[in-house]
């Protein structure tokens, strides 16, 4: 597709925005971000911390190389005249603050909606016994359990985000924090960087998957 | 694949043949317009009302440029030697008059097939609590529901045309009305252009799914 | 990938070797021909009868374009050195003289394996009121209903071939008659030229899948 | 992607290494190699015998030229300074000394997962009745049973080999032996070259897909 040159600030991050652009195109032909759902970011600076976020509304599967936002630690433009920037910024914002996260992805998959449904009860889904776990950072064997946290949706990012860091910074914080789901909304996953993200989002979605269909097989 | 030139008369409109021709592939690859079904168009002028729309019969995986039609406000031809238009174009008329689509898009999915069913005494399918509505226009929360109407399958389309446009233009019209499903047939979505209506289909599959897969699932 | 040039004998059918190719590469991707399993065949001349079919054994998803034979109305090679065909020619052969077919397309996806069992017992599935349906040639409306035979599996094409050619000549043989399912092995389906049969199979894989998910998600 | 140059001691295995590249890349789209799961193996040389295994840890879509490691009989590297190869590069070793292999790959399907759980208690799923079992070397009427062992998965590969060469060398071994699956992680299989190793994997995640969707289907 014929695409108009990057804007100036945007420049710099033409390695980031493609590999961004290339993970787009790829959950969006899995189904895992259609329509103009999902966001991801990167973080392009740690002093001030400073993020790629995608803009708002645009579709993931065709992103151009200014669908870009440069934004704060606070969510904030940190340029005059860009696009607003996904209205959950502040969640990357918060991954990228208090989980270290170099970059941060979330999907919106069918199994991620309907497992965020299915075990709100229990705020979260305990997974146990997979080998695929131990593609998720601080998991090296497939008797480690992880614990994939379950918030309740809201359209207020500001409350939902202090939900989301809550929880985090509280003294029995389950161990590896990489990622958590929203009801019938999707999952967040992050990593140190964009290569980690990737990886983290397809195991937990591969896992899903697996929670879902032998949900509906009957194992057990 | 060599293409043979565009016809004079659909020259002006190369750029509306190709985003319809990518996106017959797409639909095609995700298994949402197999063998020769569906149908798309876009409104190319307003006064007098022109819509260009597929050829009937055609493999919308592999929309040749030439395998378009323009019609007016009634579904004729509007230049001598045309193909003939889809079928369902009267539907496709109905959305650009009384509805202001810019686009219109019909896809026939499994998921569309079998839920129009499953959900027919109903006459529709109420969709709510679910984020991805966000991406329908005019939805701006999840907590928002959305009526989806289903109406009866026939090989009479002027007479199916008018039931829907009744719908519409009824005292107590569910709000948005960006789509409809007919039984065992699949889904019609529209939207201001292009983008907008590519975006609804995207959205009311996925959603289509979630219900479909929920239902086996078991949740609630 | 790089292809060795077209043996003589070949080079006349390029064409037809290309549609094949890029159609087995689709039905491959899409899981209807994974493994070596499937052929395909069209017919490149009337008098004599003469077929191209797959060789035997070839992975369907990266045909070469020598991977192809030339055989007789008895499935015999018409040319000495060709590699062997698929061992179900004799099926193309009967599909080519008995139902007129120019091409005919054999897939063996999850669906056409699984219903061919369970519906064993009646020897075929009946299909009716989609709309899908009417991509088939012959059938013009959604109440008009179908008859997908069933044959019970054998490594005696020869037998195999009898069984499928009795069924089409008997006095009540179903009409439209485009294509039957092998149980437990897959779906024949043909039509008068390339695009046609390569209709049928999607149709029919189409529907198969909604008569799968249909009767796992409980409608009537 | 741009690529590096390979490195010298890979440069004689080019072609290897994209047929491994190219597998992988379609096993990924497919979801059977998400994250980092899965691995691949060639043999090169058979006097002595080395193979050429895929690095530890790499993304199994997007696998670079120097992503692979040159390793001997017992796993360990043949080169220096080569990245460290697959933590379970021992299995590979076994299938190519006792299964004569010349190509073993190891997917990580949902649904290979799920059965591997599934049919725990028997140790093996019987397979049969399939035509799509005659893909695999050895079956050549859908008649003959095929056994496909699973065994308890651990982190202790020396140990899990030593299990499943003692299998293949017991007395009543099931024939063919051309793969087996890790509980809860997966299925390997291998063939005399790369070929034959692909058409199995297909062959058996084919079947593993028609088990789990026929368990759901509820036949027999």
């Amino acid at each position: 597709m014929h695409q108009p040159p990057a804007t100036e600030h945007l420049l710099p991050y033409r390695q980031h925005i493609d590999q961004l652009r290339d993970c787009g195109h790829d959950f969006w032909r899995r189904g895992w971000s259609l329509g103009t759902s999902s966001n991801y970011s990167m973080v392009v600076n740690r002093q001030p911390l400073t993020l790629l976020v995608t803009a708002s509304g645009m579709d993931k599967g065709h992103l151009g190389i200014n669908d870009f936002v440069l934004v704060d630690a606070a969510g904030q433009p940190t340029a005059a005249g860009q696009p607003k920037s996904s209205a959950e910024t502040l969640l990357h914002c918060a991954a990228a603050e208090h989980r270290q996260a170099g970059c941060i992805l979330h999907t919106h998959s069918v199994w991620g909606t309907l497992l965020s449904d299915h075990y709100r009860s229990q705020s979260g889904i305990l997974i146990e016994g997979f080998e695929m776990l131990k593609g998720l950072a601080g998991i090296t064997t497939h008797e480690q359990s992880f614990w994939l946290p379950i918030y309740e949706n809201t359209q207020d990012i500001p409350e939902l985000t202090s939900r989301v860091v809550a929880g985090w910074l509280a003294p029995d914080a389950p161990q590896p924090a990489v990622g958590f789901l929203i009801r019938r909304h999707g999952l967040y996953a992050w990593g140190t960087d964009f290569a980690a993200a990737r990886r983290h989002i397809e195991v937990l979605e591969f896992l899903l998957e697996c929670l879902g269909r032998r949900s509906i097989l009957g194992t057990r």
